[in-house]
């Protein structure tokens, strides 16, 4: 499978709509090869039943966030890729307001890629979290 | 806030109803001090866009597990838990059918929980991810 | 370059004699591909200067066994490896006697392994650490 | 026990010139409470047989860098912090000259204080891995 890329930030949008990302209600504002940045509003839906948001929602928005970075840097030749581990370490949670992501690379070889993110409460600019995933790029089988 | 802690699983699945779990789908089969089972149904909305399903899915999935677990772990006289980090190893995915999730605790202590997570494709029986995370367990400020 | 594998014990001791596994003073016990077993007794030369045993002696025996196994474990053609990443959960500390450690495959797939190891304290049975790591196998450039 | 803090970088290296960062030959060139930089030169020592760093160097060198710069950031009333956890990716190797670490602190709190850190092979300038770890702050028991 050879991944298309979105050429536009309303398709990389529009790319998403039916599946987690859409979902979740996640809007991605840029999408470039050394940077990606991206956003929820804090729903009931993204919560955790004690009232936080959940770590998954953090997580998945990281993630999403890495991932698309990733398929914008894909090499040339290179077919798609897969997440091999992530990590996340917590350091806030957001109530209420805009909770934003930027993604960036740490590190672009050919057999994988390391990228990082940091997710951000916009109401009082505190990092509320910090993740970091490998990537393996796919190549065709000879 | 002290945690009420539900005591059926109808309880356990009830609570989590308007939130991420249910807003995922997750259906929980068990949750114990020492055992947490829950699993979803692979729908359009809990993949990415490349057709497999998203980690964001599997890392949700898992951490709601550890924490329904850590939930029902809390030693007496603790008011709550927040996770203070997480990391998944991903081993292979699913492309449909029943993804399920098996968590056990690793370590219980007075002041951090660590609870391991296994997430498992039903339809070929192989594991699909490795979670791992660590609670901070919370106490009433004197 | 190609690895040679060892084939006893005592050649894999001798092996890592001159290199940190040996200047650590670890001694391999069992080398197979399902299963690594090797220990070091506690010394100053271990610890941090706290007096607690130093977070990087338990690391490095951990994934010295992880490393072994993966050796061991090498698919057919292939040429090495080399550790894409690893994380570490400390559970509990020693500060004497013998430490323990035990690696296990939790996958080994042509691209990459991944393995477990859990480090114990032999003087109480208590778990200290568990450990994971994802190795990626080398192969031959065409 | 409450940790005495070194005032000077002699101070800092000494204190551990017996134990693990001693043995291993780091050297520290800055220790405050928001960067700590050491390294070391490359020899047999630290190597795995395959004659590349170990990664165990590499995580050693991060960690103890880390828990330098906690101890120096510990707050009033703290007796000293333990390393709930770590992970490392790493981006490359040396085969010879000095490794430098820089740590930077992510997060200052009451409970834990989360650390970045970054080695790099001073030989060519690349980032040859990247570190996060937790700790926990130890308070007196009432």
């Amino acid at each position: 499978m050879k991944v298309s890329i979105p050429e536009t930030i309303e398709e990389w949008n529009a790319r998403g709509s039916e599946y987690l990302p859409g979902y979740l209600g996640f809007n991605f504002v840029m999408v470039t090869p050394e940077r990606v940045e991206a956003q929820f509003s804090v729903h009931k839906h993204l919560l955790a039943w004690n009232g936080f948001l959940h770590a998954g929602s953090v997580v998945t928005l990281a993630d999403t966030c890495c991932g698309y970075g990733t398929v914008a840097s894909l090499p040339d030749g290179a077919v798609g890729f897969t997440t091999i581990d992530l990590s996340t370490n917590f350091l806030g949670t957001a109530l209420e307001g805009v909770v934003a992501c930027v993604a960036t690379p740490a590190h672009k070889g050919r057999m994988t890629q390391v990228w990082d993110a940091e997710v951000v409460s916009l109401k009082n600019s505190k990092v509320m979290a910090k993740f970091r995933c490998t990537q393996m790029v796919l190549w065709p089988r000879d």
